[in-house]
C-alpha cells in the first residue's frame, strides 16, 4: 500500500486515500493495474502516499505528503472538514461522497473557487456512467433544458421485479439477497438516495445552488401490483425517475415514482442499472445508461477523475447563479379509485376533477360485484390543483378506499 | 460574422472558422447565443475572428488572426492541410471530419504531439453524444474490452422503417424525403461511413492506429424483407452494427448488419438515431445515445470542443501503441437457405457445416410447395469456417438460390 516510486524517473503522483472499505480497496486495486497505462499516457505514476481509516493513519501527515486527496469514507463528517482542510492547503480533491455534495456542496465549490483547485465527483452519481463530466465539459456549451435519471439501482432492480409479478417484499428481499439493497433499505426506497444524486446533477445543469432538502422525494414503498399491471395495460412502464428542470424562470427539482410511454429512453433501462436522458433544443437528447453501482464501477470512475486532475483536464467551479426553485410544476398523473358500481358515480368523479381544472386523457372502469375500479390518466395540470382534486374526490362517500395516484411521463421527442 | 470585440475587458478568445454550409453557420449560430454564458465561466469570450469559404476568405491571414482553427469543411483536402499547418504554427484545431481523422488521423494526431497542440474532433461520430470525448477522458484509466456501435443514423432509420413492414427501397426513399439520407445514399449504406466512424472509435478506444482501409464493412443493400420477417419471429432486431474489440492479442474492427438479442443495449435504439456501448470489465458497460446528426446538434458537440479547448480541459494525443489487426474473428450467424423439400436435404446440410466445425443452435424449416426454407442460427464460429461451409452447402444441387448469412450477437452482459 505505501509509496512505490515512479518508474521513469520523474517524480510519482501522490495520491492520499481516505476510507478503505469496499469502494477505496478497489480503487487501490485498480490503480495498481493502470498505473503503468496511466504513466504511459500521462508521463507521472499514481501511487497511493498514504491511507486513512478508522484505524490507521494520521490526517495531516496523509495531507502533507500527497498530491491529491481521494475521498472514500462516506458520511458528511469528517469527510467534510477533511476535504474543506486538504482544499484550503492547495491540493486537488476526489470524492465520491453524495451525502456530502448534496448538503455541502455549494461550501465545496466556494472553497475549490477561492484556493484554485479542483474538486471531482464523477462517482457520486450514477457509478462509472460518465454523466457528471458530461454535464461539466461536453455540455457546458449546451443550455440544458431537462434532466431525467433513473439514478437509485436498488429501486430499479424492485421496480423490475415487481412488473414481472412480484410484490414489493418479495422484490425486495431478492435485492438484499444479490447485495443491491441494504438490511436497511430506507435510504434507497424512500426516494431520498435518489434525490441526493438529482440536486449534484441540478447544480451541474443549471449552475444553482440545490441542497438535498430542497428536493421532494416520493418513494416506491406504497407501489401496488394492481398498479404494475394496470401501467402494464396501458403499456407504460412503470420507473422511480428523478426530474430537474427548467420551469416558469427557475428550477424544479424531484424524485417520484413514474409511468413512462414505451418510447420514453429511461422506459428500457431494468434491473440495478442507472441511467440519464438530457434534454436540450441544441442537442434534442442524449442518454446514458450502465451499472449504477459496485466498489470496481465505483473505483472506475474515481480513477477517471484522479487522471483528468493529473493530465489539468478540470478547473475550478463557477460561481453558482441563483434561479428560484419551483415546487408546484405541472404532471400527467394516473389515477387509481375503488368505487362503489353506483350510477352516476363517474360523473360525479369528473365534475370534482374538472372543477380543479383536471381533464381526462383515457378511463378504465372495471366492475367486480359491488364495486368498480376506475383508472384514469389525465393531461398535464399544477400538482397543487391535482392534490385538492384527489382531497375532493376521497371525501365522496362512494369511495372505497384511498385513491392512489401516480405521475406519468410522455414522450416528448422524436 | 467579423470580429466582436470582448465585452467584459480581456481581449476575446478567436476563432478561425473554415467552412460555412449546414454546420458552419449552425456553429456560428449557437456560438452567438452562448458567448455570454461562455464569457461568464471562461472569462473570455469567444468570437468568430473569420471564415473561409470557397469563394471568401485568405487562409494565412484568418490562420494568422485566431487563437483556434474550426473546421467544417469535410473532404480530406484541403482540409487536411490546413489544419496541419494551423498546428505547425502551435494553434489548438477542432475538426468534425470522419473522412479525414479515419484516413489521416496518424499525420493529424502526429503534428498536434510535435507541436504540443489539441486536436479535439467530438463531433466527428454520433454527433452530440459525447463518446469521443468519454474514451478520451472518463474511461481513459479503464481497459476498454469492446465497442458495439449504431454510428450511422441513416441505416438506423431504414432499417427501423423496414422492420415495420416497409421494402428497402421504399424505406430508402423514406429517409430521402425527410432529409435523412443523400440522393446518393452510398456512403451510408454501404457502411463506408460507419466504417470510418469505427476507424477513429477504436483509435480512441485501444491506442492503435487503425485506418478507414483497415475496417471491412458490409452495407444493408442487400437485405431482405424475408430476414426481417425471420429476425422477428426468432425474437431479434436486426441493426447495422459496428465493432472494435479486442481479440486474439490483437484488434478486430468491422462493420456489418447483425441480429441482436432483445436484451442488447442496442437492440431498442430506433429511428435515425446513434448510440455506443462500451465493455469493459471495470465498468461492465456504459451505453450512449442520441441524435446522430443535424446542424445544430453537430455544432454543439463543435462547440463541447472550442470550449474544452477554452479552459484548458484537453491535451495532446498520446503516442500510439502498435497492436495487431485482427481479420478472422468469431461470429454467429443466421443462415437462410432456399432448397428442395426432399428427405436428406437437412442432414447434407448439418453434416457439411459440421465439417468445418459450424456448429447449429436452432433451425426453422418451412414447407413451400415444392421447396423449403431453413433459417438456422450458428453458435460462434470464426468467420473464415463459415464462409467456407456457406460455399460447400452453396454447390449442393438441391440449394435453390444464394445463402444468405447474417452475423448474431448475443447477449453478453447482465
Amino acid at each position: 500500500m505505501g509509496a512505490t516510486p515512479g518508474v521513469r524517473g520523474g517524480p510519482p503522483f501522490r495520491i492520499g486515500l481516505l476510507g478503505h472499505g469496499t469502494v477505496g480497496a478497489a480503487f487501490a486495486v485498480l490503480l495498481e493495474e493502470r498505473a503503468d497505462e496511466i504513466e504511459r499516457f500521462n508521463g507521472q505514476r499514481p501511487v497511493i502516499s498514504g491511507v486513512l481509516t478508522r484505524s490507521q493513519g494520521n490526517f495531516e501527515e496523509i495531507l502533507a505528503g500527497a498530491d491529491l486527496l481521494v475521498e472514500l469514507m462516506g458520511g458528511t463528517e469528517p469527510a467534510r472538514e477533511y476535504l474543506l482542510a486538504a482544499m484550503r492547503s492547495g491540493k486537488d480533491v476526489v470524492s465520491a461522497n453524495k451525502q456530502l455534495l448534496s448538503q455541502h456542496g455549494e461550501e465545496l465549490f466556494e472553497t475549490a473557487r477561492e484556493h484554485g483547485v479542483r474538486l471531482r465527483f464523477e462517482a457520486a452519481v450514477a457509478g462509472a456512467v460518465p454523466v457528471v463530466r458530461v454535464l461539466e465539459e461536453s455540455l457546458s456549451a449546451t443550455p440544458i433544458e431537462r434532466i431525467h435519471g433513473i439514478v437509485n439501482g436498488t429501486t430499479n432492480f424492485i421496480l423490475t421485479e415487481m412488473s414481472a409479478g412480484a410484490s414489493y417484499a418479495q422484490a425486495l428481499a431478492h435485492a438484499q439477497q444479490l447485495g443491491y439493497a441494504e438490511a436497511d433499505p430506507s435510504d434507497d426506497v424512500s426516494g431520498r438516495d435518489a434525490a441526493a444524486k438529482m440536486a449534484i446533477l441540478a447544480r451541474l445543469a443549471f449552475g444553482t445552488p440545490v441542497h438535498l432538502d430542497d428536493v421532494p422525494y416520493e418513494g416506491i414503498e406504497h407501489l401496488h401490483g394492481d398498479d404494475m399491471a394496470y401501467a402494464r395495460e396501458l403499456g407504460l412502464g412503470l420507473k422511480l425517475i428523478g426530474t430537474a428542470e427548467r420551469r416558469d424562470g427557475g428550477v424544479s427539482v424531484r424524485v417520484y415514482p413514474a409511468l413512462l410511454y414505451g418510447g420514453h429512453p429511461l422506459a428500457s433501462v431494468v434491473g440495478p442499472f442507472n441511467a440519464v436522458t438530457v434534454e436540450s433544443e441544441a442537442i434534442t437528447e442524449i442518454t446514458m445508461s450502465g451499472p449504477g453501482a459496485g466498489g470496481r464501477q465505483t473505483a472506475s470512475a474515481v480513477l477517471g477523475d484522479v487522471v483528468s486532475v493529473m493530465t489539468g483536464g478540470a478547473r475550478p467551479p463557477a460561481p453558482p447563479l441563483s434561479l428560484p426553485l419551483i415546487e408546484d410544476v405541472e404532471s400527467a398523473f394516473y389515477l387509481h379509485l375503488d368505487v362503489a358500481d353506483h350510477p352516476g358515480v363517474l360523473a360525479a368523479v369528473t365534475q370534482a376533477l374538472g372543477e380543479h381544472e383536471v381533464s381526462i386523457k383515457s378511463v378504465v372502469q372495471r366492475g367486480l360485484g359491488e364495486n368498480a375500479r376506475l383508472v384514469m390518466v389525465t393531461h398535464p395540470v399544477r400538482e397543487s390543483r391535482m392534490s385538492a382534486a384527489v382531497e375532493q374526490v376521497a371525501a365522496f362517500e362512494f369511495v372505497r378506499s384511498t385513491p392512489r395516484t401516480i405521475r406519468v411521463i410522455e414522450e416528448e421527442f422524436i
